[in-house]
This record gives C-alpha cells, structure tokens and sequence, in this order.
C-alpha cells in the first residue's frame, strides 16, 4: 500500500542536493510508502501508486519540527498574562503557581493537557514536538512528567533545573544535589534530553554545568536555556559541553556568536516569548550572517509563550528578527531537525519519514504573508494523513 | 426550533447594562429562535429548547465584526511581500498590479476569491464583514466588484477613489469626476457606503470631500482612509462629514484625536497593516483615554495586510497597541459594530441577531494569550451552526 501526493505546486523539501535554501521542486509529486518517502519527482513523472491525495497546485512543506515546548502542566496563567500586558500588579506567584497546580493534578488531568497540545500543535503543522517537564520539580513529579511526555514524543527532555522550588528557596546547592542524583535517576527511563534554565535568579554557570555533566554522563543529550534575560554564561557552556542546541539567545556578546558559529550547536530562538512578554526579540540575522545554525521553535507553556503555532513563530520571525520567509521556514524545520540532532525529519527526500504539511496557499510565503491564518489544510504524519478536526 | 447554547463558561456579552466593559456573564446560557437571540442567563435557569449546543465551559463571544476588508481582487503579491521583508528592491507596480489582474479576471474568479476568503474569515469567528470595492478603478469594474462582494455581505463600500489608475496618471481630476458621475451611478445599485483613500500620493482633501459629498448625496454612509502613512487632513475630514469610520488612524495630532473624540466617527485601527508593512502601530491607548471610539479590523488585502484574522488583530491590538484584551475584544466586535453603524450586531442581548462564536478556550483573554493558536471552535450565523472544515 502506497500514496502518491499529487499535483505539488511548489514542494519544499530542505534538500541541500537541490537548489536554493530550501530545495523548491515545481510541479512535484512525492511518494509515500511504508510511512518513509520513497520518491520526489515531477508529477509528470510520477509514478502509479494505491492512493492519491491531489495537493492542487498547493505548496508542500515537511512537517514542522517543534524543539522547545513545555506542555505537561496545569493550571492557566491568563490573568498574569493580563496584568502584564496592562502594566498592572499582579501578585500571583509565576512559574511557582504552574508547579503547585502540576503537583496537584492527576495523571489523567496532566495527560488531558499534553495530549490535546500536542493535537493542537498537530493541526498546525507540527509533525515532530520536543516536551520537557520542569514544573514537577520532585523526583516524583518530575519523572511523571516525564511518563507522562513519552506517551506522545521521544524527544523528552528533563528540565528539573528549570527553578528552584519554594521548599529549596534558601539551599540551592542541595536543590542541584538532588536534580543531579536521585531526580536525574528517575527521570532517565523517560528522558532523551537534559535542560537546564541557566540565568539570573535560575541556575548559575557551576549549577548548570554539573548538572549538565551528569545528565551527559548519564547518556542524554544536552540542551540548555541561554542567555534569555540578559546577557550570561550559557551559550558558552552549551558551547562548550557539546549541546545540541542553545535556546533564547536573546542577549548575545559578540564572543557568544563566535562561539556558536564555531561548533554544532543550534541557536533555537523563541520569537512567541518575546511576544508574549513584550520583550525585545533575538536578532537572527546577525547569527544567520555569522554563520550560525538558527531553529525556531514555540517554547510553548503557560507563562510566558502560550503559543503553539509554527505559522506564528515563522510570521514573528520575517517581521521583527530579520530573516526572510525561507530562512524561517528552513529554521522551523531542517533547522528544528538540527537542534534535536535528527536526519530524518525537517527534510524531504527518499528514506526521511513522510511527515508533510500541504498548505492552504500556492507557496511557502504565505506562511509570513498571511500571518495569523491557519493555513494548513492537510498533515501527513509516518505517511498517514491526519484528521485536523 | 429553537436552540440553547448551553453551560458557558465565559459569556461576553458586550451589553452596556451588564458589569464591565464587555458585560462578562458566568455560567451562562443563550437561547436562539428565528436567528435571533431570544434569552441570556444564567444556565440554571435556562429553559427547556429544541436544540443544544454543550459549550462544555468554553467562552463564548460576539460574532467578530470586521469592518474594513479588499477581498475583491484577483493576483498574488507574495514577491512583493517578500521583497519588502528582506529589503530587495522590487520592481513590481504594487496596488497596480492588482487593478491589473482583477481587470483581467472573470467574475467566477473573483467570485472564487471573494467566497474563499468570507468562508476563511468565518472559520475564525468574523460573522459580520465589510468589503469594498477599489482594484477595477473603472465604472464597469467597480460595479461588477461591487455586485460580486454584495453576494457576500451587505456592508459594501464603493471604494474607486483607491488610488488614480495608471490611464489617469496625468489628469487626477478627471479622474475624480468620473468618480463622483458615472462611476458613483453605477456602483450605487449595490453599495452601502462610501470610502476615499485619503492620503499624500492618493486623493487630497478637496477631491476627498467631493467624492465624499457627492456620495453622501446619492445616500451612501462615509467612511476614509484616513492619516495611514503620514498626518494629513483625512481624519478632520471624517469628522467634518459625519463619516462612521476614519480607519488607520496612525499618524494623528492632538487636534485629530480632539476632533474624533467630539464626534460619532469610530477610530477604525488597522494592526495587520503595520504588521505585514514593518511600519509603527497606531497608538490606540492615546485614542482610549481621549475618549475615542475604537475598532479593529483586519484591512485583509493582497498587498499591505493579506490576513483574515481578528484573532490575531487582537494580540497584535494587547502586544503593540496598549489595548487590554477587554479593549481589544470590544473593538473587534463593538467597535466593528459602531463602525458600520449597526446595533444588531457585536453584542448579545435580546433581539440581536444570534452570530455568537465558542472558543476552544475558557475565556476572552486566550485570544490574545495563545496568539497565533486557532482558538474558533464553533460559529453560529444568524443562529445557523457553521460547517466550518
Ligand atoms: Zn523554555
Ligand atoms: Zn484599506
């Protein structure tokens, strides 16, 4: 059993045998077996297969790649997000209110939430979703974030190091001692990745990078919160330990640049926080010109991102970080791929799996050109075309 | 048949007898018969109805009214958006290229993009829309626009004083009598109102004002495009003539927000505009605490503001614009309502007509807390669920 989508008006695939940034192939076909993609071609030249999907002239992009979601938690933080928007006090207690409410619910509660974003996401295009807990912050809670996570992604990262909780307020050296030991144990079941929010007021340099070390030692990946606030050491110790991404980057030196335009790891920018926070945004041209690897992701949660739109982040991106539609449209996939250190996703070409969004729109622009439209009118996940409803 | 749109979290009823702003009732209850709203309360006492609608605790608002839209065209102008973004030079005729193809289009093609994008517009929540003619710049072509957006909507604005097409270049104020004779007789049959595009490069204020009298005259309301690129007289104008609507508004002294705040002309603000143009958003806060009418609306056209979505005006409205959610929500229903005059719509009360929208959300504030997100769950249009896939 096979699938022919057909009558491809433009197909992005991000294959750098082709042409371009993004490798446009007009009038293109593709076909789609065993959930991987077994042929690209022009449509002319497709061949027969079992089922037909007619794209009409529409454009084809690889399924996006979301590398930075927080989604297991509960609670709603929209009032805080009012009062921030209208310079109002507000008194409630930020991050620490989405841990007590993720505490305090059920398995079932906290699986309701991360499977309905995760669907959410889906049907606007997100194909392959990065989860991270961090608002368990016990060994218990964490490693059910974790569980929890797995149930709808592989890429699950332990983010026990996202802040010190209340009851550790006063003794941060034993908060990192417990992340690093029992909690890091617990969490390696469940987890691909390690995170950790290295910023003012989260965790320091020495904090991260323990942390970051044993969680490597352990067999994990690593990622790492940086330089979002303001300016500080975590670039360089993503850098500097081997990450597979370096995510905000929002106040960067310019040793900072040099640094990730010399190694492998991928500046993740998260152009809805800046939104969501009024805050001002990275500038993706001047790591883009520096030759750094940039990925866009959501950073979806429910403090200061609660957006789980690609369409959106890529809009963001054209209109205040300086990069042009097929730089974001290349970040939000091949450049995701990148930063969860994955060859077979965010790039269409025979072997990748059959992840593909067809686009309610004739090219790739739209995606900025028509911002805050759904425009994705079909999504094929491991080659299965998905119900959006 | 009646019908019950029953267990509402969240209803904003924008009903001025009712607490706030936006006249928020809590565990509610809307009963609908013959398209109209028959009964608002609370859901205990709801009465028994043919038909029921589980709202399942979601908000439920206003229909959106989107009072200022071009859906009349044909051609793309993705290039040109693209070229802008990056800073290219493009050599394209902009607003040009547009009367170019829409001359060159069938009716059933303009009729195609003009259905489309209405059915878009639906899908996220706008009931009520205007659309204006002004891409045939001729007598036939605006008539035939006119004809074809009026099998849409009622709220149809003559708009030939777009811009003075190429074949006028050297003698605009031929261009402005034809206008105001056989072009005014022919777009007459089928439009509401009457609209200028008032600006330096544009029509100037005593073409303005002729146009508009003219107009006025033959029994169309006013509306213009007034102060979007610089200051000019566009606002004062407005004023002066009694218009509904002064719409962009971004380029205001305090002697035009004085004079708005004096009269019964709607500030109508175009965020979409400012967004997909990178220019300065208009300072809606200055106009609130003056004492302005406020709407929001989309200006959904190929060239400056190709979105449909008031959803995303809205967080544009919060984010840039100084708006609280309440305030942005009121503008984009209303505010729109206001701005084409009408009292049956952009509120729920008894006797309006039922166009009321259920979010995939608890509250009004998500709209502007998840943006990007398509949060329209469920529309009803003069009391008709809407097939919305
Ligand atoms: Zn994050
Ligand atoms: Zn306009």
């Amino acid at each position: 059993m096979n699938l022919l989508v057909d009558d491809i008006g433009e197909l992005v695939t991000n294959d750098p045998a082709r042409d371009g940034l993004i490798g446009v192939v007009r009038d293109a076909a593709v076909l789609v077996e065993d959930g991987r993609i077994a042929w690209i071609g022009r449509a002319a030249d497709a061949p027969a297969a079992d089922r037909r999907i007619d794209a009409d002239g529409a454009a084809v992009l690889p399924g996006f790649v979301d590398s930075h979601a927080h989604l297991v938690f509960a609670g709603d933080r929209a009032a805080e997000f009012a009062a921030r928007m209208t310079g109002e006090r507000y008194t409630g207690g930020g991050i620490r209110t989405t841990v007590s409410a993720t505490r305090a619910a059920s398995d079932d509660e906290l699986r309701g939430t991360v499977h309905r974003l995760r669907r959410e996401a889906l049907r606007q295009g997100t194909t392959t979703i990065e989860i991270k807990s961090g608002y368990g912050l016990s060994v218990r809670h964490e490693a059910r974030s974790l569980r929890i996570a797995r149930e709808v992604t592989d890429e699950t990262t332990f983010l026990g190091a996202h802040v010190v909780p209340a009851e550790y307020a006063d003794r941060p050296d034993d908060y990192v001692g417990l992340v690093c030991g029992p909690m890091l144990r617990a969490a390696l079941p469940y987890a691909r990745w390690v995170d950790v929010f290295c910023e003012r007021g989260a965790f320091d340099a020495d904090h991260t990078r323990a942390i970051l070390t044993v969680g490597q030692a352990a067999g994990l990946g690593v990622r790492v919160h940086a330089n979002q606030l303001g300016p500080g050491p975590g670039v360089q110790l993503a850098v500097e330990l081997g990450a597979a991404s370096a995510d905000h980057c929002t106040h960067l030196s310019d040793a900072d640049v040099e640094a990730l335009a010399g190694s492998e790891t991928v500046a993740t920018l998260l152009p809805g926080a800046e939104f969501s926070t009024r805050s001002p945004y990275p500038d993706a041209r001047r790591l883009l010109d520096a030759g750094v690897t940039v990925a866009l992701a959501t950073d979806c949660n429910p403090g200061s991102s609660y957006t789980s739109s690609m369409p959106f982040c890529i809009a963001l991106a054209v209109r205040e970080m300086g990069m042009s539609p097929a730089e974001a449209v290349w970040a939000a996939t091949a450049g995701g791929a990148r930063a969860l250190r994955r060859t077979d996703v965010g790039v269409l070409r025979p072997g990748a799996r059959a992840d593909l969004v067809i686009l309610d729109a004739p090219s790739h622009l739209h995606l900025a050109y028509r911002p805050g439209v759904p425009l994705i009118s079909e999504v094929l996940h491991n080659g299965v075309p998905q119900c959006l409803t």
